[in-house]
């Protein structure tokens, strides 16, 4: 039986990478496709070219810089705005938010699926307590394919979905998930500065660090620093 | 009173460049914004950027060649495909509809709006009779509104809206309103092909002249050759 094809966005990022493995195991054939969108570092791609590597893959980086250089409010992408520290909070979050990314990312990456008439998009995006992601959302998803049907009907397979394995889950449910597949976690990239090693001080490493240790699994990360703040909750 | 601010969708066609001169004579204030795929013909942008310079517009090109690449089967963005000659009919048009590229712009006009917390989004997309562009559509449209205000939610103006000022029209209705207002048709591209002068041919050269035809304003286009096909309707 010929496998099943999914095309999965995949950043290099933690999510992202175990999804990839997760519907590796599952049996699909992937095709990645990943965005440099400027990004301070360049690990987090490295990370998914590698992914593409390991799953042999078929592995698309699509250039949309030029798509952040219209905007200039978001500190994932400018270097002059500093990366707040400590635990997401709604305030410090909404400057790292690229305005309406997941659905360019997932719009570009069913425009490749109605090319390739493949009829699953695959993003790694997950609820958590995060509700400052309007785009992470079941509500969005769901809004999201209707519309894309709609978009591309005649065009796009009448089967199509948006696969979202991970969109109830927690960071650490994810971690669990993964560690299952053997993802190999030092090649997964989460810090939102561009240091050589992760930081350990900014949201998302805070978060990363706090998901191996709820899900019980060990750490290979290699941090900068300790965390010095406390959770504000 | 500020004026009204709107994010204009604008090719150089000559759906977008009426558009454009009908929103601005309504008072609207136009920030322009360009797509580069790839296009066979640069006069299309050449045109928008003309559109801008009438309207004292800030003007935005963006370069999504990247997007195009990972695509092979449009014959807008590939030089290996023959355009097809004639009145659109629905096989040979398939074939020059490059994936989702309406839902993209959308998309990324919208972030553009969010980030300059713009409350307007206006493309000049019209049904006319093509009903295989399904990204023409009212139901489209109303779609997509939907989904980027759930994606977008704490993030985009309450009040956001896609505009759609021709959506209901035919292109023959689209030159008469453009005429009102003093559109400079010459200033606009609708050819496929990639020639010094309009072919006069191709399904879009086809469409023009009917639409100036039908509406009875005089046609100042230069075009290479008069058809030579017979409507198939």
């Amino acid at each position: 039986m010929e496998k099943m094809k999914a095309i999965a966005i995949v950043s290099g990022g933690l999510d992202s990478v175990a999804m990839s493995y997760v519907l590796a195991s599952e049996g699909y054939e992937i095709v990645l496709i990943s965005f440099n969108y400027g990004q301070r570092h360049s690990k987090e791609l490295d990370y998914a070219a590698l992914c593409a590597g390991h799953l042999k893959s078929e592995h698309h980086i699509v250039d949309v810089r030029a798509l952040t250089n219209l905007m200039n409010t978001s500190s994932l992408t400018s270097n002059s705005i500093e990366v707040p520290d400590g635990h997401y909070a709604e305030e410090t979050m909404k400057q790292t938010v690229v305005p309406n990314r997941n659905a360019i990312m997932i719009n570009v990456a069913t425009a490749l699926a109605v090319s390739k008439e493949i009829s699953v998009v695959a993003t790694g995006v997950h609820g958590g307590d995060h509700f400052i992601y309007p785009d992470c959302r079941p509500k969005f998803i769901d809004s999201q394919l209707e519309t894309l049907k709609i978009a591309n009907d005649g065009f796009i397979a009448t089967d199509f979905q948006l696969l979202t394995p991970f969109i109830h889950k927690s960071k650490a449910d994810i971690v669990s998930a993964g560690e299952l597949v053997g993802v190999p976690w030092n090649q997964t990239w989460s810090c939102y500065r561009g240091g050589e090693i992760h930081c350990g001080s900014c949201g998302t490493c805070f978060e990363r660090r706090e998901a191996f240790e709820i899900a019980g699994v060990y750490d290979p990360t290699h941090y900068a620093s300790t965390p010095t703040f406390v959770d504000p909750r």
